[in-house]
């Protein structure tokens, strides 16, 4: 935390727009507050002018690292205490971003993986099927993390990913969420078929989708924006000695 | 606009947190866009530890001024281009804001009557009720405006403002939406029954507040934080060249 000892958490958002947004919607309604100056201050840099970070790591597009840093910089202009990135794939470029940033950074996979550890509590045989894009899933980020609890997990195949996830991605994108959200449903389902009891949202697209259908998957989700919310909320509720 | 030709709109918001999350919400709806990198460039100060703006009027609380300028400053920081604040409130103490800030600020009455203007187009004969904290209605912007434009328009006497609007607002504060809907929906009824026709919602609580009772009232409104965020959108347009 920099020298003031003020609590402000930064969000180096737009990745996309609405991913963001809907993790301060989560954040606001994970707080306990009878009033506007209970709930946590946040400083959010939602900047969606960001390269591809699919399209990077396909190789066939820019690097999207220049403006990561530039936001980073923005961010610690404002001297925040703490840094949440609510976009999966831009942890490719964790180690950069980390240091950056002037402030501690959170890895959204491991705020997730603590809200499976909370799951694995009340249902021990869970099996996981993992939604994210081809760059997440290419780093191992969740498996080997899932590896390391035992726990067991289920991924699409290449065909689901070109023909379910990537679409619907860019659906949610284009603010088509529930197009987004049919074509993840029915990755779901085929995730299912082949032995998933609940899901990794991995990607902090699917929520929004799978939300604007009123998908009945979201009960047996493991979001990875519902647990940076999660994790912001319970850094201030220390900080304000609750 | 500063020196850099960068294009950043400043949100100078947590007043209170939701009807920013609003704002957002409203911006990315109102935008034209296929991918994330067309949605427009957003710096938002969402730090609700304002003090509380109608008790400060009603001269029983702290004055937010400081915390407001604070904000301000941390907002200059990142040379945004346009500086908006979904709170009408807070406008109160505009002319301090507008001296501080190195952006240009728009006045969000100003920017909910040039959709009242639209209105007019297609309904001339609007009867407008306004629905507004004390301090608002006391500071006179939206009846003076609406009063240029020959509107009539219904205000809110002082025992629906004690029993519906003000426990309304602090319900949405609260978190609990839809308990401030039902009272605000009382509210417009209250209006109609005295001849208003369409509201205006000159607070930026009421708007989230009827969307959680899926009120039909929305529908016949003129919502300021829908305002700021075509605004917003339109500026961002003209940037692009569209």
């Amino acid at each position: 935390m920099p020298s003031s000892s003020r609590f402000l958490a930064g969000v180096l958002g737009g990745m996309g727009p609405l991913a963001t947004v809907d993790l301060l919607q989560k954040i606001i309604a994970a707080t306990p507050a009878e009033r506007d100056q209970q709930h946590v201050p946040l400083a959010v840099w939602n900047v969606p002018q960001v390269p591809d970070r699919q399209r990077a790591l396909a190789g066939i597009g820019a690097s999207p690292l220049p403006a990561l840093l530039d936001g980073v910089e923005h961010l610690n202009r404002l001297d925040i205490s703490h840094l949440i990135i609510p976009c999966n794939t831009a942890h490719h470029w964790f180690d950069e971003l980390r240091a950056a940033s002037r402030a501690p950074v959170l890895h959204i996979a491991d705020a997730t993986l603590a809200q499976v550890r909370f799951a694995l509590d009340g249902t021990p045989s869970l099996r996981l099927g993992v939604i994210a894009t081809h760059g997440t899933l290419a780093a191992g980020w969740y498996q080997q993390r899932l590896a390391a609890l035992d726990v067991e997990m289920v991924l699409p195949d290449e065909q689901e990913m070109d023909n379910l996830f990537v679409p619907g991605c860019y659906a949610v994108k284009r603010g088509e969420a529930a197009a987004g959200g049919q074509r993840f449903e029915q990755l779901a389902e085929r995730l299912a078929a082949r032995g998933a009891t609940h899901l990794i949202l991995a990607c902090t697209e699917v929520a929004p989708g799978l939300a604007a259908v009123q998908s009945h998957w979201l009960a047996r989700s493991i979001d990875s924006t519902e647990a940076l919310a999660r994790h912001c909320v319970a850094l201030w509720r220390q900080h304000m000695g609750g």
